[in-house]
C-alpha cells in the first residue's frame, strides 16, 4: 500500500489522534513531514507483517518528549537520517524497514515521513496498538525483544547511544533525562529486531486501522450520515473481533490540570448534557486511565478511552479540551494481546498507581 | 616507573587531595583498587609524555559523580574494562596508553588502578593540574581535543555512549543527567586522542608531582621537621616554576554548607589562631574558588587553595572540614598553561559567577 496523498494522511492522522486516548503527542507536525514528502513526489510504502522476511533488520523510529516548537523539514530528516545510520554502522546491519512504536499520536506519522524520504518501507503493526508514555511498554519488549541499543539525537547533532541497559524501563529513564538535556525536538531509533521477532511480538495492521477510523468519519460527515455511530460501527466491529460502545455523552464542566515529574496529569469531569445529575470522571497521565461515571468504573487502561466532538466525531487530544466542550466519550477494547497478564504488569491500571485489577470493558458495561 | 607498593600509593593519594583544591573526590576508593592490584602481584606502569608515541591512541578514564559507597573490586575493574573494550569498538583502534583528566583526587588513583589491572601504561601528566567540577575544563578541551565520543557505564552493565555533541559543555550536562540515572557507581571513558594531540594540550607530570607532594609531607613527618614548611618547599619551588605561599593560619569558626543544583558549596571561615580579629573566608563550589581575608581577595580560581592540618600538613577535603579544626590555608599559583585567556573563558573566575577577573596569586599576595 502507497500513501501518497494528503487525503489519506489526514485520515491516518485523524485515526492517531483517536488511538492516542487522549496523548501521544499532536501528529499535526508529522503530519507536515509527510504531506512536504508528498509534495515533492514521494510516497510512503506500507508493507504487512507478512510481507518481512524472517531475517529482515527492523527498527523503530519515534519522537521523544514533545515536540511542541514547528521545526524545519529538512532538519527533521536529518536528524533520523544520522541515527539511522548511526544504527547501521553500531550493529554493521542495514536497515530493510521501519516499523511504528505506537500507532497512536505523532508517532505514527514520523516513520511515514522518515519512509517516504529514505525509500524504506513501514511495516503496518505497532507495538501498542494506542499511545503510552514510556518505551518499556510496548508488546515487543514484554515478549522479548530490548528497546537498545537506542540511537537518540536532535536537530544540533547531539547524539547519545543507549548500548546496553538492565531493563526497557531502564533505558526509559536514561532516555527521557537524555532527552531533557538534548531540547525540545527529540529522535531516537529503537527496538531493532529481525522480522520473525517483530512478527511474533507487534499489534498487526495498526497503520491501516488509524487510516480505516479516519477515513470511516471522513465519509459519514460528506454523506450526512451520523459520523459517531459511523466510527462506533468501526471501532466496534464484533465481526473482526474488536468491541467498543459509548461511555457518555455530556459538556465538560471541569478541568484539573497538573504537570507533575514530567507527567500531563489531569482530570475532566463532564456533565449529562439534560442536566442530569450524572457525571462522567477521566483520569489523564499523559494518556486517559481511566473512566468513572458516579464513582463506578466503566473503562481502564489498557483498554482506550476516546474523547470525540459530539457531531463531527473529530478526536480531540487531552490538551485541547476546554470548559464547556460538548463531547461523546468512547470506550474501546484493547487487543487480545495486550492484556495478558504480562503485559498487565508493564501497562496495566497497577503500573500507572491505579488500585484496581483491570476489567475489561466488555465485562464494566455490561454490569451497567 | 612503576608502582608497586603501598607507601607509594598512599604518597599520591596524600598529593592527590591536596591537588583536589577541596574536592574532587575521596581518592579513597581509586587507593583501595590500586593498592588490591598490587596485593596480587601487579603494578601501574606511569610514562613520561615524551614516551607516547605521536600516533599512539590514549583515553581518560575517570569516576562520575560522588561515588561514596564503598565498592567491590571486581565489579569496579570490570565495568571500566568493559567501557574500554566499548571505546576500542567504536573507533576501531587499541588503546595504548590511559591518562587521568585531572590529578586532584579521585581520578588520579583510578586510571592508575585500572592501568595496572589491565597492563596499559598511564601517562605522567592530566589536564587540570587540579581537579575541576566539569569535563569541558580541561586543557585538553580548550586546546582542540573533543570529549567525545565518551562511553558512560555502571556495575549493573547500563552502557551510555555520547558520539557527538555539539561542545564539551554539553558533553557535560549529558553524562550529568546520565550519570543520575544510573545511579552512584559510574564510570566514564573520554577524551579520545593521539599520542601527539595530548602532548600538545596537557599538564605534564602531574602523577609524579602528586608523589613528590605526598612524599615529601612524610618525610617530613618522620624526619621530625616542619611538615608544612617542607610541602611549601616543593609547591612553592621557585628554581621549577613554581610559586605558592601560606595565606592563612587559624581555626574554623564557622561552615555553611549548602546542595544545590548538584553543587557542593559552602563557605569556611576561619580566625586567626590569637584571637585576633583577622578572617579568612574561602568560597567552595565543590572546589575552593576563592581566599578573601576580610574582604580582600587572596586567592582565586584556577590557582588552587590548598587547606592542611597545621601540624602534619596532612591535607583535607572540604566534606572533611569541621568547627574548630586548626589549619594552614596555602594557595599555589596554576600552571602557566591554566591561566591564558582561552582557559579562564573556561574555568576562570567568571566561569563560576565571580565578578572579579583573574589575578595571580603572586600578583595578590605581593600587594599585602
Amino acid at each position: 500500500m502507497l500513501i501518497g496523498d494528503d487525503e489519506t494522511v489526514r485520515d491516518l492522522t485523524r485515526g492517531a489522534v483517536l488511538l492516542g486516548t487522549g496523548g501521544g503527542g499532536d501528529p499535526y507536525i508529522g503530519q507536515l513531514l509527510l504531506q512536504q514528502e508528498i509534495r515533492e513526489g514521494r510516497s510512503a510504502r506500507v508493507i504487512g507483517l507478512d510481507e518481512l522476511a524472517d531475517d529482515a533488520f527492523v527498527v523503530s523510529v519515534a519522537g521523544i518528549g514533545a515536540p511542541t516548537v514547528l521545526i524545519e523539514h529538512l532538519q527533521a530528516r536529518g536528524v533520523c537520517e544520522r541515527l539511522l545510520a548511526m544504527m547501521e554502522r553500531h550493529l554493521d546491519r542495514r536497515i530493510d524497514a521501519i516499523v511504528p512504536a505506537e500507532v497512536g499520536g505523532m508517532n505514527s506519522v514520523i516513520p511515514l515521513a522518515l519512509g517516504a524520504q529514505l525509500g524504506l518501507p513501514v511495516v503496518d503493526a505497532d507495538g501498542m496498538g494506542r499511545a503510552f508514555p514510556h518505551i518499556e511498554m510496548v508488546t515487543f519488549s514484554v515478549y522479548g525483544n530490548r528497546a537498545c541499543p537506542m540511537v537518540i539525537g536532535n536537530e544540533l547533532g547531539d547524539t547519545v547511544l543507549i548500548e546496553q541497559a538492565t531493563s526497557d524501563r531502564k533505558v526509559e529513564d536514561i532516555a527521557r533525562v537524555v532527552t531533557g538535556a538534548l531540547g525540545a525536538m527529540v529522535y531516537g531509533v529503537l527496538y531493532p529486531m529481525s522480522g520473525a521477532e517483530l512478527r511474533r511480538t507487534a499489534i498487526a495492521n495498526s497503520l491501516s486501522y488509524a487510516m480505516e477510523i479516519g477515513r470511516g468519519i471522513r465519509e459519514a460527515r460528506s454523506a450526512s450520515s451520523n459520523p459517531v455511530a459511523a466510527l462506533l460501527g468501526i471501532v466496534g466491529d464484533r465481526s473482526r473481533g474488536r468491541f467498543a460502545c459509548e461511555l457518555f455523552d455530556g459538556k465538560i464542566i471541569d478541568i484539573q490540570r497538573e504537570t507533575r515529574d514530567g507527567w500531563h496529569l489531569a482530570t475532566v469531569t463532564l456533565a449529562g448534557l439534560d442536566d442530569s445529575a450524572q457525571r462522567l470522571e477521566l483520569l489523564l497521565q499523559n494518556e486517559f486511565l481511566v473512566a468513572r461515571q458516579d464513582g463506578r468504573t466503566l473503562c481502564m487502561v489498557p483498554d482506550l478511552i476516546a474523547v470525540v466532538d459530539r457531531e463531527t466525531a473529530e478526536p480531540i487530544n487531552a490538551e485541547r479540551l476546554k470548559y464547556g466542550q460538548r463531547l461523546k466519550v468512547l470506550g474501546l477494547a484493547a487487543q487480545e494481546i495486550m492484556r495478558r497478564p504480562e503485559c498487565l504488569a508493564v501497562f496495566g491500571p497497577q503500573a500507572f498507581g491505579i488500585d484496581e485489577p483491570f476489567v475489561p470493558i466488555e465485562n464494566l458495561v455490561a454490569g451497567s
